[in-house]
């Protein structure tokens, strides 16, 4: 369906009216996170090497304590019925048919239980944390009796950025939907009648909120209650409570990650949030580098953000990741064409880090092998 | 009233003839200093952190010896009328209700007593010293009798920058508008219409001109009267002259730094005067730091040019700033929409700042705790 | 026929269906490694010199042994019968007469056998190795018999890179014509009829496939067929077969430099295969001085990938090449009008290579003696 | 008649026909060098200083030992008639009564001889070698004859650049004017009028040419008798011949500098040819400095190329130049208004120079005092 990536895009962009488009492309403020995002893993150069060719290359690795066909897992992704119908499911069917990490969002329109029946596969949960602790603790509850290999914390998230986009869209708590907005949705009457007949909500937290049926209502119960700012003592609690892998995701700090590690985290994912949280901040793969100085060889990093290609992901190898997270680049697929698109993304990706890594003469697709294949700008 | 900064930006453009838009918005000559104060900021990088936040963050500060709610002043502004009638009045109520120091420029439309009068609230005073010494005692005393709490005294316009755009806008002392600048004035009635019924004038100086009433001929009767160059003499004069607090602005050297500093400045407003006189000058951002290590840390310094966020004002207490001056950044509200423009545009900065310190984890807005949320590019 | 490079390729841009010429603008995935290769030419910097001018500048030199009237040769590019037909013959015969050796590429249109009956003068062969001993040894075999001086061989295409513009214009094995594809190449009938008339084919590889006369059979029984990557064991085999000089094409990196050289390579072109392979990988220019200097002085270095003018070929000694190879510079002038085209493209080179040494001063057309001309930025 | 620089060069394009103005505008080639002049310029920074100002700014010089109001003169244009009639007699009246100094081409449209008569002024003559020597010989008389007081040597011209521009109009020798070229000139009937009516030639080669009246004639006779490179036995020749001052316009180098002033250069013109010879060379801002320390504080070094307003002017003085020669930025005015234009042009780059000066608190116009204006990049 798809040759290369830009297609997925095109044809997600196709799909979707375009304010929910935006709400997937855009990042907070300027931007400028995002644009960094994307220029710091373009102006990296890889080392091109003809000789020293292994006959196959090995794509295969261990991510979160899970086997991974490839260095790359499933980003959570909230919201996701805007872009496809029952689209966690979609997404972690694609995943698990092609071998990689799933993580569910807490702000996921399909439940963890839904999720965890149709799909038949282990999948990672995402938490944003509550104010009220015994949200918490139920969620968890539940992410355990999912039997959730992992759980990944995100710490980024203090308070949640401004993304113009959303705002000139009227995509706001509550909505503001303008008649320009409402015109621009009827030239997707495809994606409105998905939308009708299966009107989207926040799975997870429907059980929780007045009116669970509705993704406006549950949005607007949810968002004073989130915690924001997680804190050490937080972060001590669910290592204390949660009994399987731990996850820390939302760290560009050398600081923070050795703390992250001290406290038990079993894998950090370095990441902005895509461009959509603290706007200014540095792109990933600048700061990849430094952090891997500082938490020495053994904490497993997964980098998070920017990652668009098979490049990408050689690229984070490099500079010393265990292995990516993707968003958009998985979405794109999705709302293109659902489990077909994402499973469509994820063979382009595995497809051009092969390509990649045969290029490079890299064996193996883990931090240490191919280290060399990389130089900084 | 608007949803993020560039709202209120789109707005003022909508409002305002071309050429009185440009007025606002150009810098000298090529624009080069114009276009380095935004790039400049925007290539600094903000430290995300996760764990280090404290509950709440404190926004207050202290101004030229004033309280204010952020760090944070209005700039002066002259000409204010032709943004909006009684624009000071406007701006300056905005401010005092939100809590940030205000700044009346000698040629403001109102006068110091009108906006004495009118806003109840203590207001700075920004002097262009006159080549007649006679006035300026005149404006000092008119200052001192309105309580401003702080004389700025504006040394970096020896000479008035050359504006390309205000010259092809026929834009000059005396104004040259051509059939095509009519035009274009016309299609903005509602501006015309204010224009018409309270035409502006400059406030402080109509006592002194011929005809007070008029904008241009007060103008063309000021023009060839002002100092320009501001000697150390003068500022000892004024120093000895002036009981309460002094504040030079317009200074992007060390030395000048310094030597300000020595005749008694209390605060220096580090400036470029918004690319708008030496085009070729540094950022104000790319100089800060050498300035404040020059002077030491006891030198009250302010980020004066390119301010356009709360975003920016982070930056500028990394860089060593205790606070900013903005200039169009409020203007743009106080041509969008008068006082509740400038309280949308003050209200937009002070939550970015919140936004940024919460995700820089920064408790304080002073200088010295935030230094290290910025790594110079 | 045309009086500065630029018209050759508006020209050729007119006379190719724009698939075709995207076959030949284009490079792998995003083009990064293919705009790497014309920025970083062009931010070298030529040094202007004007009392040491010699009466006379010498552009003659030895390439792979042969004799050259300038430092440069042209590059192996198959699939030569879609730009023109009878390619090869045409490109050969040019060169032949200007005096630069020509390199045939094993994917030629025209077998070994027809230009060497009808060029008349020697000739190179690049070899891509196929995983069938055989059927190598049959190519060299042949090109033995033909007399050729040289075997180029490729090493950099381990796999093949992923052309976007390729894949989004249908030009894959097998091919994907839509309408929209015929649409476009029905706007150039002279090229259709040329190609009708003159349908190309593989010709070194019919005589192995089924249907030898049909370019997308001979091509789809020869993809599957091609061994990829070379190793260190199969460069010693061929330079244990192969009669003559040796070249390895395709090399990027210092190791494998020194690894082609102790093997027995007379010459080694460095290249990334004009941007088409692995994108991302650096350019040539920027690698060039540190692979000269890991090999040392005595190794014949070529420098292929994103020459366009003579200025870059002396640029490309004064980095310490023995001289360059060029693609895409002189297919356009094939394109735009056969063997006269390329005489045209081979003109203005050298005449731009006799200006950029006149006015640097330059008398010979060696890396040593024009090191100096050059500062890398 | 102009308010700022753009204006004059907007007029000019208004008043010339497309191709003439491209031949005025373009630079050689890929016009790397012409773009690398202007942005080597903006991205120095001008020093902001306020409180050292002096009274009033001195920008009276001495050039080529003579006096002038401001450290500017104006650059030899060839072929000037095609941008205005009796174009070297309007500039050179501009020049003197401005007080600069003006150096007249051996390609001027008027001849030495009218120029003398008409001016009243002294003036410079540019000298491009012929190979005959009694054509250099009488030409140096004939600048004696009219007391020309200096004598610049053109030594950057060994061969002339390939000015793409000029080529695509068809402005090349003999002239290959296509249908497409007329009709642009056609559109320009103001100039055609004026071209008609005063047909320009070379003047001062008109004598030794066949039908002298012609410029194509006379261009065409010129061409192949150029000497191009000039040696260091030409040098010493010329130093030798002429009685009064020599200067050597078009070096960038340290040692051709250095050479130069040993062989008796009493200025050098630091010059790239304003980007119109070797494409690629680095811009003249660059490598003032360089030069610069290389010979020493006492020899007159003079900045060519790329200059456009009294900032650059500044800088360059900054960079260690005693002065600028000005090509296009008063080409401009010529073209827009004659005599007229070219006042306007020296005008604005006076006040812009005043202006830069007073706001960097540099007092003179001289080498020395205003190094520490500029900060290089
Ligand atoms: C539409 C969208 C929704 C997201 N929702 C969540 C979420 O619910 N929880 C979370 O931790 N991150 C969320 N993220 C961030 C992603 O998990 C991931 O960090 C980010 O997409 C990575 O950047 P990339 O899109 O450049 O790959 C979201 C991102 C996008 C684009
Ligand atoms: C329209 C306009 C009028 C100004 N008038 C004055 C003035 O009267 N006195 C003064 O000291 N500065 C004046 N300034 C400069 C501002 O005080 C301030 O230094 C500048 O706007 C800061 O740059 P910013 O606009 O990028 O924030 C003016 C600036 C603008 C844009
Ligand atoms: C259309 C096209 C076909 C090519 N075919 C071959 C080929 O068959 N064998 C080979 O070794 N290289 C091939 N190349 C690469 C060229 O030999 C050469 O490395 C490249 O064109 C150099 O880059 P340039 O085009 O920027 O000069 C091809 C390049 C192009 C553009
Ligand atoms: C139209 C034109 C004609 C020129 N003719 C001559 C000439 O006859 N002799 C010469 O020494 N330089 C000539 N030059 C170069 C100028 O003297 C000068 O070096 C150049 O214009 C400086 O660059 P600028 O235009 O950026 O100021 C010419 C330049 C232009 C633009």
């Amino acid at each position: 369906m798809a040759v290369h990536p830009g297609h997925l895009k095109a044809a997600a962009k196709r799909r979707l009216p375009s304010a929910v488009f935006d709400f997937l492309e855009g990042g907070s403020n300027d931007e400028v996170t995002l644009k960094r995002n994307l220029a710091d893993f373009e102006a990296l150069r890889l080392n091109q090497r003809v000789f020293d060719h292994v006959a196959s290359r090995n794509l295969r690795t261990t991510l979160f304590g899970q086997r991974a066909s490839m260095p790359v897992a499933l980003a959570p992704i909230g919201m996701g019925g805007v872009f496809h119908p029952r689209a966690e499911i979609h997404a972690a069917r694609a995943a698990a048919s092609f071998g990689v990490p799933y993580c569910l969002s807490t702000l996921s329109s399909c439940s963890i239980e839904e999720v965890a029946a149709e799909v038949g596969a282990p999948f990672m949960f995402q938490l944003y944390m509550f104010k009220d602790r015994a949200i918490n603790a139920a969620l968890l509850q539940r992410a355990d009796q999912a039997h959730c290999p992992a759980l990944v914390l995100n710490v980024d998230t203090a308070v949640q950025g401004r993304r113009n986009r959303d705002l000139d869209n009227g995509l706001t708590i509550p909505l503001r939907l303008r008649p320009q907005h409402i015109v621009r949705i009827l030239q997707k009457p495809r994606w409105l009648l998905n939308w009708l007949l299966k009107k989207p909500t926040l799975g997870n937290l429907a059980p929780y909120s007045p009116d669970g049926s509705d993704l406006a209502t549950v949005s607007a119960w949810a968002e004073p209650r989130f915690k924001g700012a997680v804190t050490a003592a937080d972060l001590e609690w669910i290592r204390h409570t949660w009994p399987r892998k731990l996850v820390v995701k939302g760290i560009l700090d050398a600081e923070d990650a050795k703390l992250a590690a001290k406290l038990g985290a079993d894998a950090i994912v370095i990441s902005n949030h895509g461009g959509r949280q603290l706007d200014g901040a540095s792109s990933t793969a600048s700061m990849l580098p430094g952090i891997r100085e500082a938490v020495g060889d053994d904490v497993e990093l997964i980098l998070d953000s920017g990652v668009r290609s098979g490049f990408d992901v050689l690229k984070a190898l490099g500079l010393g990741a265990h292995g990516c997270l993707i968003g958009r680049a998985f979405v794109y697929g999705l709302a293109a064409g659902g489990q077909r698109g994402v499973a469509a993304a994820l063979e382009l990706i595995a497809q051009e880090l092969d390509e990649a890594m045969t290029l490079t003469g890299t064996a193996d697709a883990t931090p240490c092998r191919v280290v060399s294949c990389c130089v900084e700008l």
